[in-house]
């Protein structure tokens, strides 16, 4: 049981969590701060916080756990503010989709206090944001992925362990290196794809004509594509070099198959697109049933 | 109301107009051909069709209405073999999902009869194939794209939509090119990209470890690479310069964000994604609601 969640980024991540930790009984006050005042008094009359903190060193004074819900490219000085306040016994969390940038950054801002901080990137997707859509349930049943580096004291990722498991949350652990590239693979290039996709649509002289008489495949392939772009800019660029490779890989073989289509090469283009049907025909979203 | 449907190719698509025909009580009969033995069996035993015959001419043999439901490759050989018992009374259609290789390969095998031939498109989406799948309202709803030429009798182009009005689609009318411009940007190239995406992952080392971190937004994005191998390869290679067109105009707008990620140039990026989620954001699929 904490005494005190210091939640900065009261969006959909952030207040979805604060939620959460209110229904599991977890917690008995949340004091929230956000960049913008009017989200931080919306996330109040919602009841998603209990107190708007006019900065984030103000949500962290008193808290004995923190949640940074910010754009990942707001990491660093959202850490150096609040540093003074971190004592070994805080638990600080993150929620970002990408973990090298997040943890070269705490290891900056954070210094000596860096032992508190468990990087955590709750495997969630919805194409939608802001507080009003934050709801208890958006993590239940989902993955957690952790990724502690050497310093991260083993207690702390005892206590993050206990926490997102109390929210019916699979907890797996990786090295940020591991981390960024599979979600670079499995997250990364297809968000990248489907806004590529999009867009060469929209530059066509009659790509809004087009539009009309996309189907149930179109939809859902690129359902994607209306995700928030501030927070995949950020995350592309955080993630670079891992998103360049597996867009470069992904292009070398689609290329592949242009010249096999260009060759009329039949065989080796049904072969290819066997393979690749196979594999996700047998594939099955690794999913957590949570306990009752 | 037809005497009888001459159904060659009893898969997903055949079998299900034949079930959709027989269950508006818009024919007696339905003799039915497929290439393989066992497939027109199965769709005798399964009640998809009444006779099993054993080639595609003794199933349009006193026929009045014909449904060439075969892989698109396989279009000009079928309506070679079929064309002796064709009259000027015959409404024949196909299912294929390009359109000016189907009229091609049409002008060229019916020569005098292709006034009989009404090339049709239903947008309907399924990931699985074979008659095991067919099910009667698999149109139901749904739009059917209709791509008649210079040559086509207008008094079949009036029956074809009778026909498909009375399975509650919604029948539009294009050209064979058009047809395939369209479809090209929004269903081939989305199939080719996920097959691309899905083979790119499986040849990476770590392509199996990666799949089992994939979440909801990978599901949906890859569902359409789990399509028909064969199918689409004869799709793909019918549309060849429509689809190459479309696929290099993606590459280059991927490649332009590539480069903008490269030069970490953050207000391109967000600018491009912006209007590829504002677009995506807006979109509705055309939805048809059939009459009760």
């Amino acid at each position: 049981m904490f005494e005190q969640l210091g939640l900065i980024g009261c969006g959909l991540m952030g207040g979805s969590f604060a939620l959460a930790l209110k229904r599991a009984g977890l917690v008995k006050r949340v004091v929230g701060y956000s960049k913008s005042p009017s989200t931080t008094a919306q996330a109040r009359q919602l009841g998603v916080i209990d107190i708007e903190a006019p900065s984030a060193l103000l949500a962290v004074a008193g808290a004995d756990i923190v949640l940074l819900a910010v754009p990942v490219a707001a990491t660093e000085a959202t850490f150096k503010s609040i540093k003074h306040l971190i004592t070994p016994n805080t638990l600080v969390m993150d929620v970002g989709s990408t973990k090298r940038d997040v943890v070269d950054a705490a290891r900056r801002a954070l210094r000596e206090q860096v032992g508190s901080f468990v990087p955590a990137h709750p495997i969630t997707g919805k194409e939608v944001s802001g507080v009003e859509h934050a709801v208890a349930d958006l993590y239940t049943g989902k993955h957690v992925i952790l990724t502690p580096i050497e310093r991260t004291q083993p207690e702390q990722v005892r206590r993050a362990t206990e926490v997102w498991s109390a929210l019916q949350c699979h907890v797996m652990t990786m090295t940020p290196e591991s981390h960024d590239a599979a979600f670079a693979a499995v997250s990364h290039l297809p968000h990248l794809i489907a806004f590529a996709m999009m867009h060469s649509m929209l530059t066509q002289p009659q790509g809004e004509e087009y539009l009309k008489l996309a189907g149930p495949g179109f939809r859902d392939f690129t359902r994607i594509a209306a995700s928030d772009p501030r927070m995949w800019r950020d995350v592309l660029l955080a993630n670079k070099e891992e998103v360049l490779a597996q867009s470069q890989a992904f292009r070398r073989t689609l290329q592949a198959m242009e010249h096999m289509i260009e060759n009329q090469n039949g065989d080796a283009l049904e072969g290819l697109i066997t393979q690749a049907s196979d594999a996700r025909t047998d594939w099955r979203m690794v999913s957590f049933k949570p306990q009752k």
